[in-house]
C-alpha cells in the first residue's frame, strides 16, 4: 500500500544536464542497452511499457505493476482529456497521484487515438477537429493544446501531437502526414518550452512518422533533429496494419540515421518476438495492449508461445501457466484453476493473466538485457524464438503471435 | 504471494474434543462473542464471511482476502459440484490449495441453489433431479452425494444438504421443507461420519428451515437436535423474499432455544444494519454476495449509508471513499479516481469498491465484537445506526439499504 504521497521529487533541469538524459551502457550488433534517468526514476533498457489508456492498466493495480518489475507506464492524454479531463488531474495533484503510480508515466499524446477512434471532421494545418468516441461531443485539439493537456497530467515523458495515417497509407497520404507533423512539432516544442520553464521535470519525444515509406522516415527524422537535440525519439505510424516485412524494413533502414544517444521508442509494439526483432535491430522501449488485452481474452503468453488457457488439456493440469516463471500467477495457482477462472468467467481470472502477461514481457526485456550487458545476444535471442511458437507446430497453441495494432 | 504449500495441519477429532469447537467468550444482552476454532485457524465472531461461490471472491485475491481481515470464506458445492467438478478439485488437492486460500472455508451444500438457480424436474423424499443453470445437463443429487461433494472439496466446514422454499411459502410448503429437511440431514449425518472417520478435519453443520412460521422453526432446531449436539447450527431460508419484519421475528423467537456453546450461522445475509440487528439478537456468522455484488454495481458501503460512486459529488473530490476507513482502497485512491474507474469502465474499480465494502463489513463485525467484549454493545450499535442513512436523508444515498437476498 502506498501512501497518497505527493509524487517524488523533481530533478533540475538545465541545457548541460537534461531531465530525460538517456544513458548508452553497451551495444551489442544493433541492439543496446541503456538507462534512462527521469523525474521519477529510472527506466532500465530495453523496456516494456505497460498501457494505462484511462489511468490504470486494465485489471492490474499499480502495486502489482511495481511487483512484475514496470518500471514506467503508459497513459493517454487523449482518453484523460475527454474524461475525466486534464485540469481535474492537475487540480487533483497530477496522474501520478490520481492513479497512486510513483515510478516515471508517459503520456502519449492522443494523435494515434484522433485518427483511429475519433470521428475526424476536418484536419487542417491549424488543428484537429472531431467528434468524442464516447459522447459525439465535438472537440478541437491543436498542437499546443495537447502540450498543455500533457503538462496538466504532469507525465515525466510527453509526446508531441503527430497526424498518424494508416498502415496501409498511399506514398501522399502519408508525405503529407510528414510535412503536417513537422509543422506541428514546431509549435509543440514552443509551447513546451514556455510551459516547462517553470516546471522542469517533462520531457518531451518527437514522433517520427513516414509511412512504409524509408525516405519519408529519413525526411521525418531529418526534419525533427533540425529544430533541437532530444533524449528519445517515438517511431509512430507501425504496427497499424502494413505488412511485417515492410515494418522491419523501416526499422532497418530508419536505425543508423537515430542518434547513438538517444532513446528509441517504438510505439505500438508488444507482442514477444516482434519485441525481440525490434530490440535487435536498435530499438530501446515499446508499449502494447496485447499483454492485457490477450490475458483478457484468455490468451497466457508462454515461451512456446501464446496458449488459449481454456485448452481441454489444462482442465487438470497441476502445473503453472508457465513453469519456472516468477509471476504472482505463477506461484499461486495452477493452469487447472486459471482454466477453471475462465470458464467460469470469474474476474480474477482477467487479473491473473494479464500480471503474467506483462510479467512475461518485462522478464523478456530484462533477459534481452543480460545478454546484451552480458555480449550473447544474437545466441540468446536465436534460442529464445527457436523455441516460441513450439506450441503452434505440435497444434496446442493458437494463432496471431505476430505484429499487431494493439 | 503464498506458496503452493499443501494445506495446514489437520486437528485430531474425538467425541470429547470436536474439531470445529465454539467457545463463547462473552455475552452482552442476547449479543455474543467468541472463537471457533477450525483446521485452518480460528474464526473471530461476530464475524462477516465474503463469498467465493466458485472458488473465487469475485474481482478479489486470496491475498487482499486475508489483508483486509477476513477469517473465513464461502464457496458453493452446487457450483464447483458443476464446474470444474469436486473430483478434479479432490485430485488437485482440494479447494484451500485449488483457490490458494489457506485460512478456513465453508461450503454451502447447494440446497439454496438447488432451489433457486436450476431448473426443478422433480423433489423426492430420496433427493432431488434437476437441469443445471449452465448447459441444461440432468443431474440427481442425494444429501449422500452432496456430503461426498463437500469432502472432496474439503473445506472446513460443511452444510447439510435442505430443502429451501420461497420467503413467502405458505405454512404446507414449509411443513414439508421442514420434513424432508430432517430426513436429509439424518442421511447427511451418516455419510459424513463414514466420511470423516478417516479424516476428522471438517464439521458438518445442520440447516434449520420452517420458513416464517416459528413453530415450524423450532420444529426443525429440535429435529436437529434429537440427532446429536452440534458445533453450530445454519439458519437459512431467510432473507430470501419474506417482508423484514417477519424475519427479526424468526430471529427473536428462535434465539432462546439455540444452545449458548454453538455457533449461529444466519445464511445469506449481508447489509450492514441487518447484521447489526442479528448480531444483537444473539447470532454470530453471516455471508452475503451483498458486498462485492454492490461493490461491482458502483455502491460503496459508507458509515452514512451506500452511496452510487458516480455522484457528481465524488468528481473532484479528493477524499477516500470513506475517511479514516483502513482498507487498501481508501489508503490509494480519491473518490474522484474511484469515480473515474467507473464511468470509465475500467476492472480496477470492480476490484477497489469489492475490497472496500468486504473490509467495511469485516470491520464493522470486529468493531461489533470488541463492542461486546467491552460490555457496551448496545449503546455502540445504537449510535452506529444513527448515523447510518444519514446520507439518504440528505438525498446523497441510494435506495436499498435493507434486507435482501444475495
Amino acid at each position: 500500500m502506498s501512501a497518497r504521497a505527493k509524487a517524488g521529487s523533481q530533478s533540475g533541469r538545465s541545457a548541460d544536464q537534461p531531465v530525460g538524459r538517456f544513458e548508452l551502457e553497451a551495444r551489442d550488433g544493433a541492439a543496446r542497452s541503456g538507462t534512462w534517468q527521469l523525474a521519477h526514476g529510472a527506466v532500465r533498457t530495453p523496456a516494456f511499457m505497460p498501457v494505462g489508456t484511462h489511468g490504470t492498466v486494465k485489471a492490474v493495480s499499480p502495486e502489482e505493476l511495481a511487483a512484475l518489475g514496470a518500471e514506467i507506464v503508459l497513459a493517454n492524454a487523449y482518453h484523460l482529456y475527454l474524461r475525466p479531463g486534464h485540469e481535474l488531474i492537475r487540480k487533483l495533484g497530477g496522474l501520478h497521484r490520481f492513479m497512486d503510480w510513483q515510478r516515471p508515466l508517459l503520456t502519449d499524446s492522443g494523435g494515434f487515438q484522433v485518427f483511429s477512434l475519433a470521428n475526424i471532421n476536418r484536419v487542417t494545418d491549424e488543428g484537429v477537429w472531431f467528434q468524442s468516441h464516447i459522447d459525439g461531443s465535438r472537440h478541437f485539439v491543436t498542437p499546443e493544446l495537447v502540450i498543455e493537456i500533457e503538462h496538466a497530467l504532469g507525465a515525466d515523458v510527453t509526446m508531441a501531437f503527430d497526424q498518424c495515417p494508416p498502415g496501409q497509407a498511399d506514398r501522399e497520404t502519408a508525405a503529407g502526414a510528414v510535412a503536417r507533423t513537422q509543422g506541428w512539432l514546431e509549435r509543440c516544442v514552443r509551447r513546451f518550452d514556455e510551459l516547462s520553464g517553470s516546471d522542469g521535470s517533462q520531457v518531451l519525444l518527437p514522433v517520427i512518422q513516414g509511412g512504409t515509406y524509408l525516405d519519408l522516415r529519413l525526411e521525418s527524422l531529418r526534419g525533427a533533429r533540425a529544430l533541437r537535440s532530444w533524449v528519445g525519439y517515438g517511431i509512430g505510424g507501425l504496427s497499424v496494419g502494413e505488412p511485417k516485412e515492410l515494418t522491419y524494413e523501416i526499422l532497418t533502414g530508419l536505425e543508423p540515421d537515430l542518434p547513438q544517444d538517444s532513446l528509441r521508442y517504438l510505439m505500438g509494439v508488444g507482442y514477444p518476438s516482434d519485441l525481440l526483432e525490434a530490440v535487435r535491430q536498435g530499438y530501446d522501449l515499446f508499449d502494447c495492449v496485447a499483454p492485457t488485452r490477450n490475458g483478457r481474452n484468455g490468451t497466457a503468453f508462454t515461451s512456446a508461445g501464446p496458449v488459449n488457457v481454456k485448452l481441454a488439456a489444462w482442465r487438470d493440469d497441476e502445473s503453472p501457466i508457465e513453469p519456472g516463471c516468477g509471476c504472482w500467477a505463477c506461484s499461486c495457482y495452477s493452469r487447472a484453476y486459471v482454466r477453471h477462472l475462465f470458464v467460469a468467467g470469474e474476474l480474477l481470472g482477467l487479473r491473473v493473466l494479464s500480471i503474467h502477461n506483462l510479467y512475461f514481457l518485462t522478464d523478456l526485456m530484462r533477459r534481452a538485457r543480460a545478454a546484451i550487458l552480458a555480449g550473447r545476444f544474437d545466441v540468446w535471442v536465436e534460442e529464445w524464438l527457436g523455441r516460441y511458437g513450439s506450441n503452434q507446430k505440435r497444434g496446442n497453441g493458437i494463432a496471431g503471435t505476430g505484429l499487431r495494432t494493439g
